[in-house]
């Protein structure tokens, strides 16, 4: 059970070493919530998430203990940044074990703060066992993402600075993988504050921690695919769990939907680019099923930064669709001269700007004078689309709005 | 000249009604300029940009002299958000006029801050001197967006918060529009630490302040489009460009393609959202033109993050080609059966993933039996890109790569 003596060393030892990320106020958000809500914001952290907390205090703390083998860690996201950069800064050698098929971006990414990277195993257990066999092997010492007393202790150090900086905090809201950070967070909140609640967020795709919560016991899930990568763990840690069960008032899920647009709501509306893990406690507070204390102060765990801007450049279009931005349709045109040029000459006069435009000749089920055209606009919200969509059909156009 | 008694004022004026944004460490940025680089975070401000501060200082120290009018302004972005909210806080009404073509979300985000908006004018020029003659007609009072002590006053804060967290600041990059910010930053560093040295930033397609502090008069251009609009201003300020010219050291230029590029950095690397003026610092920096101290401390003025999603979604397209995590070709195909899907799964077996794809029939310039095939790949990086253009070729393929 981590002490107010153990708080002060980890705090000792990272301070200068992490950066003491800021919690900022979000005005909009607390607007929607009816609280006061205040994001800790760990995407500005070294290396774009919070992992690297854990890994600098863990080594740091056995650097003396580390022979020449170094450190060895599996990971295919923020955990193998962490420690990377924890090791480089520490002067020991980094092995990283990422699964075959991980990006290139990522190893690069990873290999930038100085680790050798092994590629082994089809999925990140396979990559674990492989990381422990050639930790054995080398003599080196293994670092586990979240299922260890020093790397829960490293995350702790965000409780901490949250009460440091909102010492009337009511509630805190953090995503959950494997269980190091809400295990930290909500041990520095025993310590030092414990009438503060904390809860848990997962992705309904990978339900692990909620369920374990629920059943009182550690039940392993079968993840599916969730744009919350960073917190889709098969099991909770052995280590992790019970202070969860005891700690935590609860764990919810949301689903995908909720995660994308609690991240275009962080980018668009407070300019805060989160991945989807990062994003999670937003899409829970949002979502209504934590009792906010109506005017108190929520503190929402935003855990990294760290998405695939291809990922981030889909997200953004699903946010167009939702806020009305974007509008795809179909019409039906005869296929004679000035047809076309009608059809664009009213979307010029709706002042929609024409993004993308495809002209299918020749379909099946189409009379054989016709063709199809595919329209993507720009526009300027729901009432924007509405509008268009009326003076498209009193033109006389048959209008099909995709999705 | 402002005092120390004045920031006094102003800081204590401003307490607890503006978000004091975090000075944050980006070890990244700092690699790759040589130097301890930081950036104020005034895109996580209240309505996600600095203007807030000069209107909230503005309005509330006159709050005893306005009348029923209330207040007026004139702006198509960040000024309009900044005198609304300040208006609304203080219990005054305010109305914002704006160009008549300014987008329905501008209006909509100004509108959910409380304004009553008019629209008048074919651009910001014209808005201002409608703006100006409403303020007269109602007996309301004008809050200009930049040449006005007490808005300077308001920026100047932000100067003052730098040196409170890094009181060993050598330089601060700012984004430079009407003169404003800078103003305020330049006279807060003369009074409290002056050996620490202020340089401005503009965009190369509207170099007004550049060019008057290089001539030592006022004097207008002709604003071509930039992605900085923030900080597209023909002329600065009677009252901003005598301060500026005495106190800032020089005002450097930077182009659309180096702006463009930090936005992408900032988003990437320290997953901070910038709009172009609040990236221009950072291009400034990047771009080699201004003495960096070695092993100095800079700060970049991070001045907003308003920026249409719509944009936004080019800018990362813009960095996915110059990052290599976009690929776009055309080949010619015989057109017979299975010559797509040959294509297609050598595609596969490089690993790239195919994004969009165009199949041309019967163009010009091509055999009869041809067929042209557009393709759009997510690739992972530029090595990746020249490995396929390799196998492609090696294939039989005639790559042609577009941009």
């Amino acid at each position: 059970m981590i002490t107010p003596d153990d708080l002060r060393r980890a705090a000792a030892l990272l301070q200068g070493r992490i950066i003491r990320t800021p919690l900022v106020y979000s005005p909009g958000i607390s607007r929607m919530a009816g609280a006061h809500v205040y994001l800790k914001l760990e995407n500005l952290q070294k290396t774009g998430a919070f992992k690297v907390r854990g890994a600098t205090y863990k080594i740091l703390s056995n650097a003396g203990r580390v022979g020449p083998g170094g450190v060895v860690a599996a990971s295919a996201g923020n955990h193998a940044q962490g420690v990377a950069l924890a090791a480089r800064e520490a002067g020991i050698p980094a092995t990283i074990v990422m699964p075959e098929r991980v990006s290139l971006a990522k190893q690069a990414a990873t290999r930038e703060y100085g680790a050798e990277i092994v590629l082994s195993g089809e999925n990140l257990s396979e990559s674990l066992e492989a990381a422990v066999r050639l930790a054995e092997s080398r003599g080196a010492a293994f670092v586990h993402p979240f299922d260890d007393p020093e790397i829960i202790l490293g995350q702790a150090t965000i409780g901490q600075e949250i009460l440091e900086d909102l010492p009337e905090t009511d509630l805190v809201i953090v995503p959950v993988g494997g269980g190091g950070l809400i295990a930290g967070i909500a041990s520095a909140v025993r310590v030092l504050r414990p009438q503060t609640r904390v809860v848990g967020v997962q992705a309904a795709a990978c339900p692990s921690a909620a369920l374990s919560c629920r059943e009182g016991r550690r039940i392993p899930v079968d993840p599916e695919r969730t744009i919350a990568d960073g917190i889709a763990v098969s099991e909770v840690g052995g280590i992790t769990f019970p202070i969860m069960r005891d700690l935590v008032e609860e764990i919810v899920l949301v689903d995908e939907d909720q995660i994308i647009e609690a991240m275009v709501l962080l980018l668009e509306r407070k300019k805060v680019l989160a991945e989807g893990a990062g994003a999670a406690p937003l899409a829970a507070l949002l979502g209504g099923s934590i009792a906010v204390p109506e005017g108190g102060n929520v503190v929402l765990v935003v855990s990294g930064g760290n998405i695939d801007p291809l990922v981030l450049d889909r997200v953004l279009r699903q946010g167009f669709l939702w806020n009305g931005r974007i509008m795809r349709f179909s019409v039906c045109l005869e296929d004679e001269p000035g047809s076309l040029v009608g059809l664009l000459a009213l979307i010029t006069r709706l002042r929609a700007n024409v993004l993308d435009i495809h002209h299918a000749r020749h379909e099946r089920g189409m009379p054989i004078t016709a063709s199809r055209v595919d329209v993507e606009l720009e526009t300027r919200g729901h009432e924007h689309i509405a509008e268009i969509t009326a003076a498209l059909t009193a033109a006389g156009y048959q209008v099909q709005v995709r999705q």
